[in-house]
This record gives C-alpha cells, structure tokens and sequence, in this order.
C-alpha cells in the first residue's frame, strides 16, 4: 500500500491493524558518468514498494534528496544539510506518531545519509517526550540500507568481486537499469579508478573520484542482475520488517 | 528530462544550453473521503514531467511532502513546518545554483505551499548573496500553481460550476484517476459539505470539515476530465516557463 | 486601547470581555525619492490605531520592521529574514494565547510580510499545540492588507489610474502626508517609471527600479487624499475585525 | 532625524557625513497596576528622539517588544526569546551594516534586555565576517541604559530615595507621565513590597512580586520629574553618543 | 562530589537530599603570552571543585569551550557562538531538571561568558514551561563570577593595583601557577599595555590588544598567590552556595 | 601538548610545523551500578591525552557531554540534542580551521556520538565552504573509537569473552579504574542481564536495561586490565594518527 495512493479512512483504518510504516530515503547525487542521478532514490523506492506489497505494509512517500554534500561538486547533485535533514526527519516522524504509527522502518538507499538518520532518530524520540505525544515512548525507528543485505553483499561479491566499488557501483546501476530499461546509459569509463574509501568535502571528493566513481565498474551492471538484486533485496528486507513489527 | 534519470555529465551539458529547472511540489495529505492521500504530489509530478518534455527542460525530483499542518488531524498526512520548509528549498537551490541553475521554476499542486514558498525564495536571494554563490543576483524564483491555470480554472467551472469547491476538487481528483486509473476510490458523499474557506490549525480544521472535503464534489470527476486537465495546464505552463526563461 | 498605554490590570480585564487583538505590522524600507522610508509601518500603525479605537479593540505595538529583503540595496532599509520574522510572530502569539487571545488580526501595511505571516500563522497553530497551550485548537490568525481595502482600491484608481502603481504608490504615500504633514518630501521623479511587478533579490531590484518606485507617481499625493484613504481604511477594516471576531 | 521619516536619498547623503545609528530598544511588559505595558519602549524612544535630535544623528525605529519572558504571567506582556532576539538584532545589524552603518548605539529602556543585547552583538560581530561584509572589522556596537545614566540615578535618588525600587519604577513611571499626560492611571498600591531583587522564571516572578512591582513606589511620580529625567538622559546620552562616535 | 565520579544510583540518593548542582564554565582563549590558553576553564573547575567539596554539592564536567569569539584571531582559541552556548545550556539543564535537579549554580571563570548565560537562562526557564517539567517554576540559576569575589578582589588589588587590568590578569595566572606548576610560562611582556577595555570584534581586539593582554602585567602571579585566591574564591563561593540553597 | 596548558604563541608555532589537532569527546551517562557517569569522557581524555604525548599533537579540551539522549531516564545523565551537537562541533571547527588546522582527530568514547558526529563533519566541511575559510577543500576530520581499536577489543574477548557486553562494559570499567583507582564502586550486579542491542527513546531504554548495563558484567574489571586497554588503544591510535597525517 503506497500512502499516496490511500485515502485517509484506508490509513485509519490500517492503523488499526498496524502501527507501522516504511519510508524510502535515497539521494540526488552523481553516479558517475553512467550512473543515474537518481541511483539512490529509485532504488529505495523500487525495493521499498515491493516490501510493502510483500508484507501489506504502508509505504510513504520517498525522500528523494537526501545528504550528498559531498557530491556537490558535480553539477546536478543536490543534497539537504544534516541538521536540515533532521529537521525533516522530525516533522515526518512528528506527524504520523500523532496519527499513531509508532514503528518506523527505513529503507535506504545511499550510506550517506545513515549518520543523519541515526542521528535523527535520537533527536526524534526525545522531541516526541517533549511534546507529550502519547506512546512517544513506544516509537521505534529503524534503517536498513538495502545495499547491505547479506543476499545482496554475496551476489554483488559473486558477480563483480573487487569492481563492486563503493559509489556508483554495478550494483546499484544494475538495479536502476531493471527498473528503467529505458535509461541505460554508455559512456566510456576509465579502468584506472580509486580504490580509496575516503570521503570528506565536496571539491576533495571531486579531486579524489574526478569521474565520480569510487573504485567501482559499472560496466558491468545489466538489467537481468538488477533483477535479481531487487527481489534478494525484496525478499530480506519483508523478513526485516516483519521482525521490526514482531520485535518488542 | 528526469534530474533523476540523468547522470551528472548530461546535466554538465544541459547547463551550458540552459540554466532554468523545473520544481514539482505537492503535499501528503487527506483530500477526503476518496481523494488519495498523494494527490497534490501527482498532480505536480505529472504536471511537471510533461512541462519538462514539452519544453526540454531537466526536472528535479518531486517535493512529495509540503506544508499541511492543517490536515494533520486526519491520519496519513504528513507537513513540513514552514521554517523546515524555508531550510529544504535553501538547500536545494544553493546546491542547484552553485552548479549554475539560475531559473527555478516550481510547479505547485497546493496552496498550503505558496506563502511557504514565496518567504523561501526571499530566504534564499539573501542567503546565496552571504554565501558569495556567483550570479546570485541573477536567481529567479517562479511558483506556478497548476489549478490556478486560467484554462484549468475555465474547465472546472464548466465541468463542475460551484462543486469544484475548494479541497479535494474534483478536478484534482481527476487528474489522478487520469494518472492512476486503477486507484480510483469510491465511498459514500455526505452532500452537505461546509462552503467555508476558513483555515487555521489542525483540530479547527477537522471540525469545520469533518471528511475533509471544503466544498467540494468529487464524485464528478472522470478520468476523461483529468487527462483533458492535464494537457491544458501542460500546454499553459509550458507557455509560462519558457516565458520565464526568456524574461530578463 | 493601545496596549502600550494599559496596565496589566487593565488587560486581564479586557480579557474577559474579549481575547481579540490586533497587530500592526509594516517595514522599514524605501519608498522612492520621497516616499518615507516608515511608510508601510505608519500607514499601519495609524489605521490599526483607528481601527482600535472604532471598535474598542487592543492595539499591539507595531512591528516595524518586517519583510523588505529585496529593498536592501537602498541604504536605509532595514529587513528580518522570513525565518526571524516566523520566529517573532511565534514569540509573540505564544504570549499572547497563554494570556487568553485566540484571535490575533494583523493590519498590514507591506506586501512582501503577507507570504511570511502566512506561513508564520501555521508554524503557530502547530507551536500552540506542541505546547499544550490551552485552547490552542480555538486560536485564529487573520491578515488584511490595508491597500487592498476595496473603498481604498477604488478611490487610488479614481484619483491615480494606473499611477498608483505597486509601490512607492501615491495613495500610501498619501497617508504618510496625512500623518505627518512635516515630513513630505519633494525631488525630482522621472516619469519613465518601469510597469513590471517582477520581485527577485535585493540587486536585481535596484537594476529593475533604479530609484525604488514600481510603476508609480507619488507627486500625485496629498495630505486630504491621506484622510479620506485613512477614513475608508479603518471604516472597512474595523468591520472586517467585528466580523473576524464574531466568526466561528 | 528618524529613520521613519526620512527617505533612501537622505539616508544615502547622511552616510556620507556619519555612519552611527541610534536604535532604541524597550520592552512591552507588565509595570505594576499603575506602570503602563508599554513603559520601556516609551522611554527608549523618547530619550533616543531627543538625543537623534540633539545629535544630528539618525534614529531607527523602536523595537518594541524585548525579552520580558519573565514578566508572562502578567496578562499584556509580551516577549521575544533570547534566540529570537539575537536574531532580530543580527538581521537588523546585517542590513544596516551592508548599508554602511558601522556604530550602532543602543539606547535601551529595560534591564531585561542587556545580556542578550551583549551576546548579540558578539554573535553579529562574528556573522558579519563570516558574510565577507566590507568593514566588518570596524563594526561597534554598544548598549546604554537610560535608567543607569548617573545624573538619572541622582535624580531618582533625591526624589524617591529607596521608593525608588528595580521595577516599575517611579522615575520611568514619571518619564511616561511627562510623555503622555492622558495616561496616567491610578490604584491602589500596597505599601509592603518585595524588597527583593531575585529573577528567574515567570510563575516564580509572581509569586514573588505578586502586583508586578518590585520594591518601588510609582505613586511618587509626576509628569514634571519625567520631564527632569527626559532632560537629564538626554543630555548624557548625548554626550554617550558623540564620544562613541569619536572613539577609534 | 563530581558528577563524573558517580554512579546514577549515588546521584539518585543524592537528589534526595539536594536539588542543587554546581557547574563550572571557562573558556578556551588566548590569555597573553604567558597566560594558558585553557586558563578561565581551569580556575572555574578547580574551584569549583574546591567548593563541590566544602559543600557537598555536586559537581557537573566543565564546559571547557565558552563565549570568546573576539579572542579568536589569536590561535588556539575556541568558541561557541552566542547561539549555541544557549542551546548547550538549555540541553544541560533541561537533562538534570527532569532528573530533579532545579538549583543551578555556575562558577564561571570568563567575563564573555556571563552575557549570554544569563540569556540562557532566561530561555531555560521558559522552555521547561514549554516541556511541562513537573518543578519547572522552581527552577533557579545563577551565575558567579569567581574574579568578582569581594575578597579576590580585594586581594588582587593589593597585590597588584592597577597591573591586575581585565584580561591575563595576574590573579588568574597565579590560579593556573597553582594548579599546573609545571606549566608556567616565561615571555617577555611588553610594559605598555593598553588600559582600554573596549570589546568588538575579533580583529579589532587584536589590533587593540596586540599581544592579548588588557592592561595587565601577568609577571608579577606566583603560585603562593594563587592559593590564596584558590582559598578566598573556594570560601566566599561555598557560602554563596550555600545561601542560594537555602534561598527561596 | 594540552591546549588547554599552551599559550596562543605555542599553538602560533605549533601550527608552522603540524595542522593537526585531536579532540578527546566522550559523554556523561550512567554505566550501570557500578560505572561511574563519566566513564566515556575520561577514557577518550586518558588515551587522547597518552596519544598527544606519544606523537607531539596538540590535544583540544574533552567534550564532555556528547549525545545520550537515551540514558536521560537515568539520574545524572546528561546530553546534548544531535542538532546541537553539531552546532558545537561546527564552532569548534570553525574557531580552529581559521586559525590553520585542517586535521581534525577525535577520539571517541562513546558508541551513542558516532553517527552525530559523522553528521557534524559533513556540516562541517560544507559550511567552511559557505564562509569562504582559506583551505576548506583541505579540511579532513575523522573519528576513532578507542574501544573498537582492533587491540583493545582482542583483550577485551580475551579477558571477558561475552560478558564484555556493549554498555557499561568491563574493558571501559577497567579504564577509569586504572585513572581513579580511588573511584572504584561496588555494588551488588544481577547476573541476569539483558543480551539485547536495541537502542530507542530515553524511557524505553530504561525498561529494557534496568540497571543500565548492557549485557556486560563489569565487576570483572581492574586496574590492571585498564592500564592494559590503555595502552593498547594509545599505542593503536597513535598510528592512526600519524597516519591520518600522512594522507593526502
């Protein structure tokens, strides 16, 4: 069930049965010179929407641009500030802990923005005490980056061993390049990338990754593996939220 | 074009033909007993997307939660509050126009966003001069609402004359069961809907308009009328956007 | 009654009679050549005080500077940042309510405070309730613009056509005359006055109305059109405030 | 000259000749049942009119409303927090020191607001070389308290000996007396009042204070002692000025 | 008793006994050529300390970083804006209020800091009424400055008349002497030293100030010296201490 | 060298031949019956300051009080919210990045500061940029948690195998034993303790770790074994920095 595709009365209705909720967050940032902007949102999208059909569970609606600062150097790339970013994390969490959803499970779509959420999670707690919402001291949240599935990690490992990288890495091209065939893109890639892992601001990072890839091959992605990340992805993450929903 | 589905050297080649961006910002928020939860958001996404194609023009992602603190007493809506509101939109266009986006145009599809939007543009003028961004002083704003569109307006007086109402419309309605023909809702209408236009805080809200709905019908709405709302706010936006890419 | 010359008790008494207030609010900005760089706080601290003392409403002080971020390339405007200006009308209706007032009209004397107040009245209807302030849900904010009175309309198209322009307007101009008949300025006005209504940053402005007027001729106004704009501004917006209050 | 009544042109010529500012600061907060609301903003603005006028130098418009958060409790005050007010004044002093503006000299009415004038002005120091503003380094700012002016303080001293009090004061009852004959109000006082100077939150301060009043006797005051105060800060604010003024 | 030093279950028996909490505050700024950089920090903690023990009170960590941003051209110097320190006090305090803590005592060793605790103050006590913290309008803090004991300033100006001057002062160098013998400092100081005592911005103390000092001659500290400020500051504050328990 | 005992001529030299600095931050929380609540803050201070001495770096002042947010149910904790967190963190940096560093070390001690942290940075290095400081594109902060160093966690399984536990653990216990032997406690320690990871809001913390630990059994800590842990994580750490260093 995508929240936008509901009516109010279905949501109350659904809350009576389920206090939880998934939120996809991913980012607007450069992928490389083949990957897709915006790698990072559709692919949280994409696999968030298929755990919500998996397991009837609420989906809102995705965070399109998350914290990419250090990707600002490459024309395109947006990104919100962190302390920004925790401001929006606490306005949606505030809003729907008032409706009564109290188990929130992120999906996420890009490691930068895992320290902002975390860091909003704390935040959220203590300003839902703060406003007295009743159960405040029930809410939980969770992040789970899809890219991180231990399903995943091994088809990744098996398919492009050291050329997965870390940004812009086949995977995830592979998975946007099922989700829109249609927007597959060629560009010559240069072998010699950085198998560095340092990140820090914007215009290092550009002097660091000049194409905007970190240590990884992309070439390598197709359609067919896309697939196959997005159901492994799917199909541990449903498990994942239905233990966050089960667990205490 | 999609921002999303660009990579970062496309958009490097787009902005030396063009500095102008499309916007889409919605809301998540009830829009009565059958109107979806997304509306505002879709029919600013969509709208936005065939501006884009119609006029060549790149596409950030969609705003898919904005201003509605007023619905939040009806469960799924969600809101940013005005001041993270003014942080989201100053971060995006400082990143945008550092890369050198100088037009941001913002189609819109609630008018809980516009006085959020216009205090975020004067918010970001200053700002962008105290950061030193270069051609801060040729940045433009525009918010464009597409139901204000003069043949949209015309359309939806003689479709609906006064049941056009004013939240949960049904020409909104109908532009997403254009969109999204297979989520088209059905439930009871209570006919005695408030004509009021009063807006103030969230629980005040929900008394003066218990489904939601503020004189509205949307029972009249067809996805034939939504498609037809469609191509006339494309074709009027799409005259407006290139108007203000040409503007001085 | 201006609340600057009651004592508490006065107030804790007015308070049960009526939890209406009123609160000017203008800007400090140029006006052209010889508009006074007060006009938008004088224009409505004088009305809001007529207005008051027609209806035997509470006058709060003025807030004197409010939006005026693209006037700043003139010397001598003054401005608050949306976000501070959200901030102030927080602290002040916070204040306010604990005290007992629900309803909160605002006289304006500026255009560009209408979008900030806006927003600024949402961040408090959600404010009040994040804090538990009693009767929080019955609190309502209203904004009127005293230039867009429609006796006022009127009579600036009767005695300026399109003269009055959009600002630096003769019929504002008028009642600073009015007001303060020591204070009217002469120096020489170009008849070539722009007709454009475009608004962007403070440098963009000036570039576009190089002596700060928008389409106006101020050398039109005088001190007896001041009284009569000042007799039809309170006129109508001391019934406007009846009715605010009477209201639901 | 009042910055309210002059134009950008004269504001531009008077910058030629002079870069300081006088800003009057006040509060509006409970006085005692006899003290009026809005007694700190009338004597700032009072004594920084005489001294504008005495001085040739430019006067801004008051600000009003101060941070009086302890004075709450009472029906009629009004505050702004510290945070909002450090904002107030570092927007204010961004827009004027843009202009040029390098001295600014408060002339403050009520004790309320010093420390966070003084941490203010720290912050503003700072802001203004973060924004690159030209002269950033010569800005100065500094606070003068009428009511701690020493030709005041013998004044009140000879007249109310220890009637004299910390709060509601007699001399700026008198100072509010001398500026509006029409208001003087009458009640009851008790003789025994809290000698006591202690200030922490707003339910404590009634507690303590329960008419408003600490420690002072109003009903001393006449119209004619105001006008020996006026006169009195006046001339020494004067001379506070002109020796900042000439301060390197 | 210090709060490091604690378990939660002794502070817990401590709070029922004792709502009162000392804290002390110093800075982290240039103190001249000879004075250490963490000076006002180490004085206020080690009396602090001192009267922690003398009172049985309890002792929170040190904030270490204060309010000294005009001190911050001269390296090795840190500061939290005015700003932020607030938000820093007003997280501290809103910790141990609901932990039952409401007698706050702070020892504090920087001038620049006293400003904007007061501030702080004033906005913590209105935010915990914002919070609904059961006790919150019994909430008191205090600021003592350790240089303004009667005694220490007695002692001082017997030991140094007009060279103890107001920054590097002798006496607080003498403190650290005692406390860090073996960090005592040798650098030739310059005999004329400014007596000003004007504070603006970072670069213009610098200019003012060259080599840090204000009017002080730091040569003449010895160790002896500081144990006997040690002991004059430690008694005069446990008495203080002391008297705002008792306090109502 | 401790910042805190140099003079600003030191740290003057200083920065002409490192631009290196660590930054001890810990946090004041409750460690169990038996932990003391500075645990976290005097173990990152101890082996920062044992990693300055080892490789001539200047050591900042400890933050004491990090982000704990969810030990607040506990008396004596304390916390700063994630949002200010990275206010104090960007102060911080701002100070010292104007002054010349670009490296900035922390050393961690608690699991709760992690993600905030990482937050902070990425602000960090984007608002450096906004304020044009020379070098920001040279800016690299990292954070290092002593208790994850690869040495000290071999010991820690060694010595405690799963009753090392991850709050309150025996290896941290060990530490502040080794630094204040005269601090350790005593207390009766249930053998029963929860296994669980699970880290929410404040109350729910308290319901699931009654006693604050986290599946660890502390009263297996010595002296002895922290002196150890000590110097393994000095010895581990100092290689990191010197590495850190190195890196381009």
């Amino acid at each position: 069930m995508l929240l936008h595709l509901c009516t109010w009365t279905e949501v109350e209705a659904y809350l009576e049965q389920s206090q939880g909720i998934i939120l996809p967050i991913g980012s607007t940032e450069q992928h490389g010179p083949t990957g897709l902007i915006g790698t990072d949102a559709i692919c949280a999208e994409t696999i968030a929407h298929g755990v919500g059909e998996a397991t009837h569970a609420l989906v809102a609606p995705t965070i399109n641009v998350g914290m990419a600062l250090h990707h600002l150097a490459f024309p395109g790339s947006m990104s919100l500030r962190p302390s920004t970013l925790i401001l929006v994390i606490r306005d949606y969490l505030t809003a729907l802990s008032r409706a009564g959803f109290t188990r929130f499970f992120f999906i996420n779509g890009h490691g930068g923005n895992v320290a902002t959420l975390k860091a909003a999670f704390s935040e959220v707690y203590a300003h839902l005490v703060d406003l007295n919402v009743p159960r405040a001291d029930r809410v939980q949240c969770q992040v789970n980056n899809w890219y991180l599935c231990s399903t995943v990690n091994k088809l990744a490992k098996e398919l492009y061993g050291n050329q997965e990288g870390s940004h812009a890495t086949p995977s995830e091209v592979a998975l946007t390049q099922y989700v829109y065939p249609d927007a597959i893109k060629q560009a010559p890639l240069s072998t010699s990338v950085s198998q560095e892992h340092k990140i820090f601001g914007a215009a290092d990072f550009r002097r660091r990754y000049p194409d905007g890839r970190m240590g990884s091959n992309p070439a390598l992605a197709t359609p067919e593996h896309g697939q196959q990340f997005y159901e492994l992805a799917v199909k541990e993450l449903s498990g994942a939220y239905l233990q966050f929903l089960a667990g205490e």
